[in-house]
């Protein structure tokens, strides 16, 4: 009762609070996210991005203005989202400048912490999808991971999160890094493994669309059980014959016949 | 326009050549399939499994006889479906006895020989799709591979599968391992690391709901775009520090840890 009173004055006093917005960074993120905070309502007044072209076309798209150079950035923004590679988040925070009005990160896998001293108030708003250029998506599904220096901040990036998403959830940086490593194995490598697939049939010029109804099936499964329930397959049934078969079959690519020997191995050993 | 014309005159005679079917095997194919056939208009006059339970159990479902003696097996059927698992084909279709109307299997590793002398009409009808008895298909979407052993059975086969779905292709033994192969990769192995993804955060008391979308739009990405150019994540971005770093966080699993790290390699080799 307290939180829910705590969260309708903090909403009264802050609705306001976040409304325009520097994006620093022009990649995948940066894109979709300042696409869809526009759309939300908020001005997005300034993208910054090392690479002109990139800076140029992220701005073309928002109607905005860019800049390549770190001190023309405005500084007087309600908030400044840093969605660059992890490595660069440091860096841009130390040169951005200090006594910004509140600071962001969009990485899974940096804390908070490397945001250093560029505001005083500092936050991580990591959208958990894997987000391309092109592909426009729509975050009302997506989890939106917030995390913040004061409590005050926190509902100032709640707010802002439940502007674009219905799954807004509080998440440690120590956290955070682990539900990005799971990431990492729930997407980054099925993807892979697809690839492979594709490569398989192309050597025999069977045709990868077959395989597509197949890979929908298998992510639409978990959505309602758990992955160790709908695992089927012949390492799971435990059809040896058919294991040395493929390995076999693979023996012209070390590789994927050491894949496949160590996937079928843990699949084996549940 | 021969073919079409060929295909408009079978079918016409054709079009009652499958009616009567018995189902052997009652495990996850045999279920759905039977589900399937029996609401496009077929019988399903008896089901055959080893196991009575199983037997039983399907024949409830699908309101019809069964039995567990191979003997007692209908002999005038216009079509067996032998459904079990791959190493049992070959047995079974030596003791069902010859002479029968029409013999399939529905395996993707198995060569229609595997069906040696139980009829002179024998096929493949195999659907590319991780089937779970409890979870009723929509096979609409579903490829359908098919293979026979004479123009006539392969159209049978092709009016019985394209009542079912709307994807039937005729593949020979020799593509159909490769399909399996390749579904191993962008299926079951998928599959597996969604398990993995969910001990991850199970560990740490994190939800596997977080990961849901992200498993969705994975799989819905590569249904217009190539996995490779899909591909995101630190092993795509080169991103070595996070790599070593997820590697320090599972050291702990070092199965986990060996699939890491071998998964990354073949990414950062693309």
């Amino acid at each position: 009762m307290r939180k829910l009173l705590f969260n309708l004055v903090a909403k009264f006093f802050c609705l306001n609070g976040i409304k325009n917005i520097v994006l620093i960074g022009a990649g995948n993120v940066a894109t979709q996210l300042g696409i869809a905070l526009q759309k939300s309502g908020k001005n997005i007044i300034q993208v910054f991005s090392q690479t002109e072209i990139s800076a140029q076309h992220l701005a073309k798209i928002l109607n905005t203005s860019f800049t390549t150079d770190l001190h023309l950035v405005n500084k007087i923004a309600d908030l400044y989202i840093i969605s660059v590679s992890d490595d660069g988040i440091e860096g841009i925070a130390g040169k951005i400048g200090s006594g910004l009005n509140f600071v962001v990160h969009t990485s899974g896998s940096k804390s908070m912490d490397n945001l250093g001293k560029a505001s005083k108030n500092l936050g991580v708003f990591y959208p958990l999808q894997t987000i391309s250029k092109d592909r426009e998506i729509d975050f009302k599904e997506i989890p939106i991971c917030i995390e913040a220096n004061s409590m005050e901040n926190l509902q100032k990036l709640r707010i802002l999160a439940e502007n674009l998403s219905n799954k807004v959830v509080e998440i440690n940086s120590d956290q955070r890094k682990i539900l990005h490593l799971a990431a990492v194995f729930a997407s980054n490598f099925p993807n892979y493994l697809y690839s492979v697939a594709e490569q398989i049939l192309k050597e025999k010029k069977l045709d990868f669309e077959l395989l597509l109804p197949l890979i929908l099936e298998t992510a639409n499964k978990v959505q309602s059980i758990y992955p160790l329930e709908a695992q089927t397959g012949p390492a799971f049934r435990g059809d040896d014959k058919i294991i040395r078969d493929h390995l076999k079959m693979l023996e012209n690519f070390p590789d994927w016949q050491n894949i496949y020997g160590i996937l079928s191995k843990g699949i084996r050993g549940k």
